[in-house]
Parts: structure tokens; C-alpha cells; sequence
């Protein structure tokens, strides 16, 4: 097996090439980690759950970081530097949200970005939104995960001047099973300046947040 | 052509059996007409748009109450009495959900209901929502029209004791056309206690609100 | 990990928070029992099914009064006080809808309301429904449980005069797998007053016939 | 143009070929016609609308017996014979439902069947089905339309020995739209014994029944 | 647990009620087989696995006449008489169709009717199907079987008198996963008289073929 | 207005760039055509009915060779020299697909292609097929047009060398409306070797069946 | 009739309210600039086509800077003052993709931003796009408008350090009629870092560049 | 058991029939490999994976030639002779894509051909796919495989002569799960002469591509 993998794509486009895991077999998983050692590069893995994480050999597992609510493996460093920028809030509508929610902290980390994660603001009790809009309001740049019906999404973007990048996760029975709903809740706002990215999608929209935040230092 | 209508649902049910006339040709429409004023009954006739309306016959149209905005007619007395029963209370995200909200409060009236329709109260300007709380928390039954992603639906049902009946109304475009996204919304709804009808139901709405004031009669 | 509970929802809405267990880890689930405990308030978990239940460490399954059928554990005591309210009723097409009968009843009892369950009672035996017509038209508010096609949210919205909440179960297989047949019949129906809760949303059946029946007591 | 027609389709398969109208231009349609008129033939049209029967030639026109409500046009004579053979019931939820019904009847009659057509038997008015049941039960084959949510399908096999051929009619809004939640009622029925037609499509419902008719004499 | 078995169905519709297994409980299941016992009646499970018939209690097993290809089980004698009815074939077209072929063989065989079955007439290569065309059109009642694209509803509904009921099958995969695809087929086939039951629906069909086959003898 | 035509593809690719003008305004077309007749070139463009084409300006109507059936257009000569070559032929299963195998005969002609057109060879009436089978079978590749349940596309592929080309045509109703069953149909084939492209892309099966024959001169 | 505009949106998120015309009526569409003329307030109208925009009274056109492209319509000066902001560019695959690119570039004029819109540069000849790339890369925010398939949005964010706002438009046929499938290769997108608006959303693609480059200045 | 298996398809269409494993029981599957055994023929299974292949009794699998990443297994030789013909070439958007792939390989082997499989030029990083352009451009037919959006099929058939086959592969998660946009994509391609198969059918892309390139033989 040989692969070819992108390590320009930083100095591209700002943001690295991630490994998508569960699509693949743990064999493969095991080369691109081989490939990644030889060449000394840091590598982020995604949705690598922890059935299909054990089911790595073990030359693969030991130095990797792994994360069980996240889904996530970073092999190298967490963080690329000792400063982080900050910039990105991440807001969380429920409990079930954080996983999502922490892929994208763990691709800002990745990348050298900071952002604290607000969870349980769900609209249904809206006082809970509003009790932390001081610490939404600060945001750059804001990720917004939820289930459901989606409608923290239009909620919060009425409320700050931050671009909101929302990211639907598949929270959720009946209709709302496997994210349809809070996607297109997001895509349907009423509110403008809501930016979509797919469903459970954390990575990307970490990968978009970080594109937002370095058109400043431009 | 003759036709069996079911005068006696009002006292079944509660709910009068009404003309859905938009799947009807004018022809149909006119003998049901004719067999109502035959049998002197009130009819209320819905979906009938100032074109189908204007394809009736003469003798069909005069007396009836048209309104076009609600696209419904009246045939007879508006309201069936002087005393009109107060109680339930209509919520409208936006201009373009009045006409659907307009065929609640017909059908509310013509059962001897009455009801303040409320309007612009969308979730993206939430100051909107917040200043008309009061008139909205005297409701025993509230009724919301909302099309596009629907998140008026949670953010009230989340404000208020009485029992929300979301009516999500075909306002958008792209993924949120036809109204099948503030469905999906409605019935996803984080807040506990949100009640769907289809999707423009205005008249299923002010039935069913009809029903639940009439609960506490008994 | 913490956790904004929202324990003022029973006063603001008349139905207190729930905790939807099957989108959490048996780390969070336990963490949020924990809180309960700590502030000694009564807790309802739905979506809980055995094997979730019995990955729940010894120190949460404690004192939980988990039943299977329903996929439902109460902390605390299941019924609120020794009265309890009467007023609704639930019927249930078949044996297969039993469960999510059983969530709505379990919600029900959990906020002091009692409502007997009247099961296999589907269209295609018409005489079934007929025999149990008294025993469900003394219902003031009425939850009916139906998957495949859902008919008879139809045909009993035709016969009573209390509002039905229509709850589609994910029963069937082919088209009507997962409950989307049942819901569309039931936001569809022919006959006007049947409103729709999200497929198997016994919950939020029972939380809306709360609110109903509160109606009458203002 | 030239054409292929099946004139021998009645013998092999009981049936005869029919014209779909609306996917053809009236270039195409006139030239049918000639070909028929030329070789002697019946022939049956469906799907044609009295815009489309305006915008053939004249000599299409002429002796064409056209049936606005069914959207049917028949050439030659409208049943075979004087004979007709009886066995089969049509019955239609609503007054919409009679366009679908009339093209069932018509076809029955161009291959020398008599039905009558039965309607306002809708489910939600449960007592205007049961006063027709003698009517209904004499049925050897029975052709059900319906539209909305599709309800009498379920109802009327559970109560008839004939097998019941459903043919869902696009009549609805919103979810019920083109009459998709009526297909899939029909196929999900509770009922064992329905078989299912595409929408609209009472050409098919009337070819199946004849093929039905004739097993007997078989 | 008790339950209101339709021991009259068979008397009323000429099809006795069958319990649908997948969707219940062993414990609802084993209730469900210790009344029929007590009250000395036969029964037909459909929808039965291995598995799941496994998980029944030894009491319910016992006696059980278990087929696992078409996961059905049969409680008292497979057949009710010594005689059987001719009349019904029923066509599959692949190996893996089997398995729903068998469900209408075994629910025919139930109601004292007796079919062949013949296998692998795929369209793919016409020839298998034409070799066996005799022994298919002396069909009285032809149940067809196709997953994939079901090509064969049309092909074979073309080529022979009795009614067609199709039964598409779950087999495939990518768009005619679960189905839909051979669904769609039947219903818009352009060969009329070409009847649907849902999605591997082998009991519905042999239902269908019943009383299809009792229309001859009244 | 201006615009990057891309005059180059021909030689990239060996089929020209064609224009899809039912998403463009009257305005829009006529520039482009201005365009090419300032540089020369001859043009084919697709999806232009007669409203359209009437609605552009007199200078863009003068010489181009319209096909109302087709909806193409052609500008400078239909085909480019003399000879044209054979190796195509097309297969259209009614009347009703004739305008999209119209669209593939014109665009083939554009590029110095012939091909017939064989018509009326629906699988109902099988023996059509067979009859044309020797005309059918010379065929280099194959371009088959079929709406409804498109069972052609199974049939003919299992009978011919030829790599099979199915366009799904937008031709029928209920569940065949705008052409996805015959799209899936095609997709999920059980005759290996069937290739699909868009439902009613008459251009697209030409462009692709070029290629193929340019296979051979390589 | 009365409304409540949200004049201060401006302030809280950077974005003004926009009127979106195409669900309202005339009446509605005047009333609301009449309103807007009397607190002498600009305004902008989306869809707004040539037959609505003619439809208004003479007294709600005047003044009105109506573009028939772009189907929008601006009331008072088009943008708020002399200076412009640069920074976003726009990208449209083809000449059908115009409009809704227009719809962004008159949103972002009208809050003092300037774009020029970079056409024809679809991937099928993959050297248009190279052509522009350096026009391309300087930008801080990019929109990218495509139809059909959305291959630009997957190929461009793989060129350019810029965050990547792609907007489906609703061109194409067959599967990709009405945008869903551009929408979704947008979502899909093996690119990191593109965020996707809802279909045809050239203002919502505006509204969120300009929030992201207010980032910057804060 | 018996199987009517259609050796003759290879004469008849240039491609062998194939067993298409996961809707068949390990013990269906057994007896067509006794069969071929028997008959002396060489088969090919495909879409069956490890843990259905160890399912097989002993007798099965010894001699059989099991391919674990691509899911396909060989009775008798991998190849029919020594000589291989050339001409196909198969690109892989990704690592995941590599199972898809290789059973388009193993078929192609499986008939005579052999085709180079290129991997990793996902457009995402564009300059991987031009770096193999010379390898693609010999290419007398190509297979494309790609997942998520399925940019790659438009991208290539913009810079190949040779025709496209693409084969959409269900890698993805959220919109793109099971590979329905990625052949959305293929059918809305806007580069012409792009060809689709069902999601992941490999086997059916290398079926048509020897029928292409057996085209040039004739």
C-alpha cells in the first residue's frame, strides 16, 4: 500500500490534510501512521471511535493521543506551538452535542487556535443562553453545534456580530434522526450570516474557523 | 352530481366539516353551494383562492363572505352568535405567514372564537418576541405560523404553560420550500409540548384549538 | 464535566426537563444522576433501554425505578404526590406500540396525572375499536399510539370530541418503516383536530396532554 | 411519424393498449388517432385535459366522446357491446376523488364492465361508509380512491370479503401532496388483502379488476 | 399483558389475522402463541428469524412449525384441510427472493391454498423466464418477486392473463437498497394491471392472491 | 455581458461545448450567439423550446436550424462534412421519449454521427422488441430512452454486445413523475453493463456514445 | 396593516433586515416601503422578479433602483456612502449562476462592500479557472455560486487560503433540478474549510462575507 | 436447491453472470458453487466479505481465491488465459475508495483485462491528479471512483478523451452517507460524457468497460 498524502496543503490553504478514519480499514489507518512517522510529521485522525482505535496494532497506538468523546487522534504534538490564538467560542446545545463540539476544539488545538466550549444553552430555556451571551459576544468567530430542531442556530445569530458557522449534529429520533433537521434548520435561517457545514462535521468547521480568523492577519 | 355532507360533525366532534376547495372544480363547488343554502346551513369553505372564487357562478358568490388574504369564504353569519369566546391567542413569525394565520382566526370565528393574531415576532430579532410576551402568556392555547426553519416554535413553547399548536407555513426557499423544514422543526422540537398540524393547516390549528377550550367546559 | 439542568422548567412551563438518554455515554448519563441526587430532585429519563440501563455504574442504577417495556427510569419517587389527575387516555393500535404508550403513561404518572391504556384497537378489526368506544370517549384529552399506516388517528378523530394527540411509532417494515407513514396519515388526516408529535414521542405526547389539561384549571 | 401499436394486447392480456396523453404533443395524439381511425380500431385516451382535447385538430375531435371530469376520450363506441358485465364496486373518499374514480369507470366500461361509483365515504365521518356497506360488500372486486391521508383503504378491507384495490389520489397539501402519504397507506395497511396502484392512476385500478373478473370464468 | 386477538377476521374477510413477530417482544410473542393454545386456535408468525425464535421460552416453542428462509412459524397443522386449492403461482426472480417467495407459499398453505414456486426468471437473461412460460400462464393469480430494479413485474405482466401482484423485494443495494427501487417499478409499470403490495410483503400478497381465488367461487 | 466559451473542448475532449439555455435569459442566449458568430463557430444548443426560441431577437433566430420535438438548435451546419458516421443506434420505448432521443440524434449529427431511431419497443408488448432485435443487435453502442419503470433498459442490455447507454426520460406520473424511478431502474440494473446518465440528458448519452466510438480509432 | 422592522439589526449584527418579496403580496411589499419612505430608511428587496416589481402601485416603484438580473430592488442611495470596502470576490461557474451571483454583489453595495464577479469559469474546462486564478486568490472572503454538480466548490477551496461561502444555485436538471445536488457537494465537500448558504442564497452568502470581514477590524 | 445459472451470458453479452453474495444464505451460496464445481465453470462472487466467506462450510472456500479488501472471491483461474488485454485504467479518489476499486480490477482480471489502479488524486489537492495525468490519458476507457461530493468525475472527464465510467462509493458521513451525492454528482456532471453506475458497483463499471473496449474489435 502506498499513499499519497498532501503535506503542502498547510502552507495552501492554512489548514491540514486530517485522516477520515471510519471509512477505512485499521490496516490502512496503520500505513498512513507509518507514512507519517517515517516523514516526521504530525498527523490529526478523525471519527476513529474507541473499537476501531483498539483495533489498531499496537506500534500504531502507543504516542498517539487519543480521545474517546471527541472520536479524535492527534500522533505528535496536540498543539503546534506554546501560544495559542484565541478568537473561536464554541457553543453546545446540549450534552450530547459536546462530542462534535470537541472535534473542532481538537482541530483548533491542532492548528494553534484556543476556544472554550459553552454547553447546555438550548433554547427551551432560553435564560441559560442568556446567563453566558457576555462570554458568546466575545467571539471572532463562532461554532455553534446542535441537534434536534436546529433553532439555537437562528437564535444566536440574531444575538452577536460574529460570523456563526453551524454545525448540525445527528442528535436526535423520528425526524430529526441522523441530523436532516438541524441542517436544514441552519441552511433555512432566518437569521443571516449563518454558514453551514455538514452534519457532525466538527472538523470542518474548526477548518473554516481558522480561515476566518487568519483573513485578519492579512 | 350530489354530495353527503356531514352537518351533524359539529356536534360529534365539535369542529364543523368545512369545503377544502382547492382540489374541487367550480362546477363541485357550486352544487355544494347550492345544497348548503338548500338546507340553510352556514359553510365555511377553505384554500379557495380570488381566482377559483371568481370562477364561480354567480348565484354561488353573492353572500358569500370572501377574504383573500386567508383564502377562505363564508357562507351565512361570520360568527355564530354575539358572544365570541376568548382564549386562544395567534403567533406570526412574519408578514408572509398572515395569510395562513389569517385562516385560523376565520375558522376560530366561525365557531364563535376569538383570537389577536400577533405578528413579526421572528426569532432573529428576539427583542420582537420578548416585548409582545405578555399579550402572548394570556393565552390557554396558543397557535404559531412560521415557515422557513421554524425556531419560533421551540423559543415560545419554551416562554409559555398553554399548549403550543405550531402550523408551519410553506414560506422559503431552497431547502426550506414548502415548508417541510418548520415541519421537521416542529415536530423535532427540543421544548416539550409542541403540537404539529400539516404544513399551511391553518383550519386543522383553529379546530383543534377549538377542542382543547373546549375541554375545560366540561 | 457539568451540567445546566433547568429545574425551573415545571414552574415556567407546567412539565418539567427530561433527560433523552440514548445520545449520551453511560459517563454522562451517570454524571447528570449525580447532580439530581446532590440537589435532591426527582429525575425522568427516557430513551433508556436495558442495555444502556445496565451500563450505567452500580451508584446510578441504585434506587432507579427502571422499567424495560417503556425504556423509562424515574429517580425518585414515580408519582409525585398520592392524588392523582385524571382526564386522559391513551389507546394503542397494537402489542408493538406498547412501548411507547408506556412513555407517554410513565410521564404522565410522573407529573401526578394517571391515564389507563387501551390497546389493540387497529382499523382493520373494526369492531375492536367500537367495543372500547365509551371508555375512550370519556377521555378529555386523548394520546393515540399508531405505526404502519396510522388509520386510526383518523377514525378516532372522528369519534370524540376530546383533542387527539397523534403519536406515529416506528412500527412496520418497507414504506412504513420508521414511522414516517404514520405520521404523515396523522398530518394529513381527513379529519380536523388530530395534532402530530414526532415518531415514538410518547414524552412529548404526555407533555402536551399536561399542558391541556391544565388548561381548565386557569 | 409512425407507430407501433398493440392491437392484439386485449387478446394476449385481457386488456387493451391505452393512450397516455399527457407526455405527447396533439401532433402526436392526431396522428394516433388517424392510425386508428385508419385500421378501424377503438380507442381508449387517458390523461387528456379539455385544454389538450382543445388543441388537437378538428378531425381528431370529431365523434372523439370526451370526458372532461375523467379526462378520458373514447373513439369509436364508449363499450364494447350491449352486455355488461357487473362485479365491480368503485368507491371515492371525497368529491376531489371523482376525476380518478370517473377514469376507473370508464375504462371498466370500454371493455364492457359496469361499476358504480360510491362517494363521500371518508373515514372521518365514519357513519357515511356504514350506510353504504350493503351497497359495497356485494362487490366481487372493489376499487378504492382516496387521497390525503388514505385512511378508508385500512377501514374498508377489514370489512369486505372482495379483494380491495387502493388507488391513492393526488388530492392533499402539504405532506399530502401529490398524493404520496395515500400510496404509502395503502401499502402499509394494517388490513391484509390491499393491493396498490400508482397515483392517480384509475386506468390501472379498472385493468387490474378486469383481469380479476375474468379469473372466474376461467 | 392481554390481548384481543380477530379470531373472526377469516370469517369476515377470508384471510385470518397473523402476528407480526419483528416487532415485539419474545415475552409479547410467547403471551400472544399461550392464547391461541388455550383457546385451540392455529396461528401464522410472520417476520420470525432464527434468532428471535430462539429467544422464545421453550413452552412457545415447542410444536412450532419454524421455516427459517421465510422466517415464519406456524402454530397447529401448516394446512387446514388435506385438500388444497390450485390457482396461485408465484414467480421469483433471483436466489435471494426466496426467502419472501417462501412467505406467500407458507401463508397460502395456511389458508388450504397450494402454489409452485419458480426461481431464477430474472430478465437479465430472458430466455430462463421464456422457457418457463407455460407452467406460468396457467396461473390463475401470479404473485411476482423481484428485487433490484424489478424488471420482471412489467416484462411478465405483458406476457400473461391472471393479475400480477408484485412483491418487491429489500434486495440490493446502493439506490435499490431496501427496495424502493423494485417498488417504484411496480407501480409505474407500464404494463396495466400490474398490482403492488409493500416491500417484501409475501404474506400480503398470498392474502391478496386468496381472495382473488375466492372471487370465482361466489 | 461577456463570456469564455470554451471553443477548445472538442480537441481536449472530442465533444463540443453545447449551451443549456432553460436557465438562461432571452438576453443571455442572444450575446452568446453574437459571440459565435463573430468568431465563427458553429454551436448546438439544448433544452430551447419553441417559447424560447421565439422569445430571442430576430438576429438570433435568422439561420439557426431549430427542432421544436428536440428542443436544439442549431447554428452554421447541422453536421460537419459529408460523411457521417455510423455505429449508434438509438432505442426509444414510446411515443412519449421521442423528444429526448430527438436530442441525442441531433447532438450526434452535430458531431458527424448518424444514428437511427428505433421506436414503440416497450417491454409490455415484448414482441415489438424482438421484432427490431436484428437492427438493434448491429449496434456498436446503444442509447436507450425509456420513462415510466424503464424495465427496457434491463431487457435490451441482456440481449445485446453493445455497451448500454440509458437515458431516463421525465415521461410519467404519481411515483415516475420527472423520471427518477426509470433513473433507478437504470442504476440498479440486474443486466450488467448498463451505464446512466441524467434523466432526460439526450445530449449527455450522445456525448459519452461519441466517445465510445472513438474508442475504436485510437 | 402594520409591521414591526427590525431597523436596528444593523447595529447588533452588521447586517440590515432585507425584505424577501417573493412570499409576500403587492399590498404587503408597498406598505412595507411606505413605512420605510415615512422613518426614511433604506431598504433592500430580494426577489423581487420583473412581474412582481411591476405589480406594485406607481408610488412604492418610483425611487425604487430595480435590477431585473439580480431580481432585487434597493430603496434610497445603493450603497450607504462614497468609500468602499474590498476584500470578498465572487466566482460564478456559468452564465446561469449570474443572478444569484448579482443578488450577492447588490447586498454587499448596499452595506458599503464592493466584489467583482469572476464567471465561466466552470470545472469541465479546468483552464478557465487557471486563468483566473490570481484574481481569485486575492481575496479575504470568497463566494462561489454553482449549480448542477458544484464540482468549483471542492476545486477552489483546494486553491485559496480564503474562506470559501459557496452558494448552490438552482440550475440544472433531472437530479440536480432545484440545486439539492450542488447543495450537497457543497457539505460534502473533500475540501476543508467550505461553508455552505441555502440554495440560490446570494444574500445570505453576502451577509456572512461582510461579517467576516468586520472580523478584522475589531 | 436448484439454480438455473446463465452460462451463456458471456457469449451472449461479453460479461458472465456473477453471484452477488450478501442477500444470499451462506448455504444458497454453497450450493451454486457445488453446481459450478459440477459443471466445471469458473465463477466469480462478489460483495462478499470476510465474515460471510468464513460462514461458508469448508467445501467452498477451499480453492477459492478470496479477496478481503475488495470483498470478492474466484472459483477457478483469477484469469481466463495468459494474455491480458489493456486499455481500461481505474482511479481511486482516496485510500477509502480502494475496496470499490479493486472489485472493478478483479472483475476486469476475471474476463481477460487488466487496468492499473491510480490512487489518491482527490481534487482537494489538485496537483496530485495532474501529476498523473500522462498515466490517465491512455486510458481507451475510464473508471473513476470517488466518494463524499464526487468532484473528481467532473474535473477528469474535462481533461481525458477516453469515456468515464463513474462509480460513486458510499464513503461519507452526513449528507454524503451512502454515496448518494456522489452520484448525484456523476448525473449532473457538467462535463459531458460522464457515465454512472450504482453506488460502489464495481463490478458493473468493469462490466460495461469490456463492452466498450470489445467495441474496437468489431
Amino acid at each position: 500500500m502506498s499513499f499519497v498524502l498532501d503535506w503542502a496543503r498547510t502552507d495552501r490553504t492554512g489548514v491540514a490534510e486530517a485522516v477520515l478514519c471510519d471509512s477505512k480499514t485499521p490496516e490502512q489507518i496503520a500505513a498512513i501512521l507509518d507514512r507519517a512517522r517515517t516523514e516526521d510529521q504530525r498527523l490529526l485522525l478523525t471519527r476513529i471511535n474507541r473499537e476501531l482505535f483498539l483495533s489498531l496494532p499496537d506500534r500504531s497506538r502507543v504516542d498517539l493521543d487519543f480521545d474517546s468523546l471527541s472520536a479524535t487522534a492527534i500522533l505528535g504534538a496536540v498543539s503546534p506551538g506554546q501560544e495559542q490564538t484565541a478568537g473561536a467560542v464554541i457553543v453546545a446545545a446540549g450534552t450530547s452535542d459536546l462530542g462534535v463540539a470537541g472535534e473542532a476544539a481538537r482541530t483548533l488545538a491542532f492548528h494553534g487556535y484556543v476556544a472554550p466550549i459553552i454547553a447546555d444553552v438550548g433554547v427551551a430555556g432560553l435564560w441559560r443562553l442568556m446567563a453566558r451571551l457576555e462570554d458568546i459576544q466575545v467571539a471572532r468567530v463562532l461554532i455553534a453545534v446542535a441537534g434536534m430542531e436546529g433553532a439555537l442556530f437562528s437564535v444566536i445569530a440574531g444575538l452577536v456580530e460574529a460570523p456563526v458557522i453551524a454545525v448540525p449534529s445527528s442528535v436526535g429520533y423520528g425526524v430529526s434522526a441522523k441530523g436532516q433537521v438541524a441542517l436544514h434548520s441552519a441552511l433555512a435561517s432566518c437569521a443571516p450570516g449563518v454558514l453551514a457545514v455538514n452534519i457532525d462535521n466538527g472538523f470542518g468547521a474548526a477548518a473554516a474557523a481558522i480561515k476566518i480568523l487568519r483573513v485578519s492577519g492579512r
